[in-house]
């Protein structure tokens, strides 16, 4: 993807700096100043520069992240997540507008789309989206990148959300887009995990995906609007309902369920009032800092493994003779634990 | 663990082939033999072999479940979960005793037990459990092993419930024991997936674990007798409440809720009906097979992943290095993907 997709700056952002007019390559200190003054332009590039796969932007890329980890941790990091159709970019599009209207707020939205590598493209690279947010200086709207591979995704979003922390955003929001099952990778990289939902046709909650539900801090019930109220209600109660079925998280937070309405606005205070409460109950009883610490050691070690099943994929004896393999096993002429120790023979022995 | 800790044989059990009486190493025939004929001590030597850590062992162990893997698949894979205390092995022991009342019905329980590791030995290796139900010729119960990494006891099972099912075994119970997190390995190698639960104080579900709920094809609440009975039914209302909240399974099944009572018997054969008809089902539309080839797909890559990962963890550079990393990564001094790089060079520098 290419800048031209980003949000326009707005003329009015004091910290668009002169630097960032100029065309060309910037050097990994103009990256970090840039970042740190805030300048939003500085900032989409660093993030464009982290989705490229050319080896010599990737190694820059790493070493801006690199730059900017003493700089990032200071934001909430709020995962959105729900089935297209639910609403969540009207809801952070409502959330957001009434979070700058707030002394002293601002907020990074950021996407992550794991069916965008077969979509060929993401629905939030429409720029009509999130319209009147995006003209804010202090929102700033990220699509998600249009080709990639899952973990690349997961990956990349990680990175950009240390970045927009070392710009100054007090607030990030990642969004999930498209219907892959991005949730537990985003629940691995946020505080806090809100689930968008319907009320169905009767009484049902509508567009919960399978485990999504467990994951969640706060189930809002969309679209609380006008002739929905009585449903969505009802499907609120069910949702507050079927929470209770999931154990208490460690974190000692109890999730809830909440109606509001990206329409008109209503009950978007309290979703609001609910996140802030979880934020000061998880600072205070030391869940938050844990939770980050875990979520980079593990994050380390799925780079690795990603890394190691790259490479065994990648090896030419391995490809040759893993699909006559794996055709033994379905057919169940070979146990897997035969076909596993055949593949890992070959892998050895072709080093 | 030794054979000593196996269900005593049943004297007039036809099976008990004289070959087996006499101490030494079986050969693979005799295994194979052995097993074919129905014969539970052989059928129990050769699942300890598939338990033993000896190369030596686990070479043979393997070459008999490769021979056995022809005679088996035969029959049903009943995956049963739940917190201790909520009753999993008396409830196996209800329905077993009804199932071997009826014609032509056998089975074989087994236990995986994640946390086996931790306490040094298992519950279920405790000989008073199902007592009444290990006594019966047509019920084999087999303990689960002492001492295993979680990978192997997985491994272990799917192994086992291969040599039960070529021993003639028509219905297979996968117990899981211990506070681990068994479910999803256990829901990987089963057709069909039970939750026991219990009626809580006032009208909650007690004894979900995480993310056991979604996994279930049946949910049944035990202790559902005098004075409980109202309670239960209150929590099996609650439940089948809950299970609308989770998608519909691709096997076509729609999950459901049933109170019972493993004490006086109540529940029991409709538990069974349940079962029956999710077997006729998933017969008819094929899912059964599909997700069982897929189950045995998924299992020789993951043989293949922990094979990796072991490698990797047990290469001395990447070992000596891995703390410090980690800590730096826990520490925010180093980000993630800069520490798995460092990790990678050194494992593919020592080479």
């Amino acid at each position: 993807m290419t800048v031209a997709t980003q949000t326009a700056p707005h003329p009015s952002a004091a910290s668009a700096a002169s630097e960032t007019q100029r065309p060309g390559r910037l050097s990994r200190d103009d990256y970090l100043r840039g970042i740190l003054d805030g300048d939003r332009r500085v900032l989409a590039r660093a993030i464009t520069l982290i989705e490229s796969s050319r080896p010599r932007d990737r190694e820059l890329a790493e070493q801006i992240v690199e730059d900017c980890l003493p700089h990032s941790g200071q934001a909430l990091r709020i995962g959105v997540t729900g089935v297209p159709g639910a609403g969540k970019s009207s809801l952070i599009e409502a959330l957001g507008r009434w979070l700058i209207a707030q002394p002293g707020q601002n907020l990074a939205v950021l996407a992550i789309d794991p069916s965008s590598q077969l979509s060929g493209g993401s629905i939030l690279g429409d720029k009509t989206r999130m319209n009147l947010l995006s003209q804010n200086e202090r929102a700033f709207i990220r699509p998600s990148p249009a080709r990639d591979a899952f973990g690349g995704v997961a990956q990349h979003t990680r990175e950009a959300i240390l970045l927009c922390e070392a710009a100054g955003y007090r607030n990030i929001f990642v969004e999930t887009v498209g219907v892959g099952q991005a949730e537990t990778a985003v629940r691995d990289m946020v505080d806090f995990f809100l689930l968008v939902a319907l009320a169905g046709v009767g009484d049902e909650l509508q567009g919960i995906k399978r485990g999504a539900m467990e994951l969640a801090d706060l189930v809002t019930i969309n679209k609380a609007d006008d002739p929905n109220l009585v449903a969505a209600e009802r499907a609120r109660a069910d949702a507050e309902n079927a929470l209770r079925f999931f154990p208490r998280s460690q974190s000692g937070w109890t999730p809830r369920a909440l109606a509001c309405s990206a329409l008109t606005g209503a009950g978007v205070p309290e979703l609001w009032t609910c996140i802030q409460e979880h934020a000061a109950l998880t600072a205070a009883n030391g869940w938050r800092s844990l939770a980050r610490r875990e979520q980079a050691r593990r994050w380390m070690h799925e780079l690795v493994e990603q890394e190691l099943r790259r490479r065994f994929a990648a090896h030419p004896s391995v490809r040759s003779r893993l699909t006559t393999l794996e055709q033994d096993v379905l057919e169940g002429r070979t146990p897997a634990f035969r076909a596993a120790r055949t593949l890992l023979e070959i892998y050895s022995g072709g080093k």
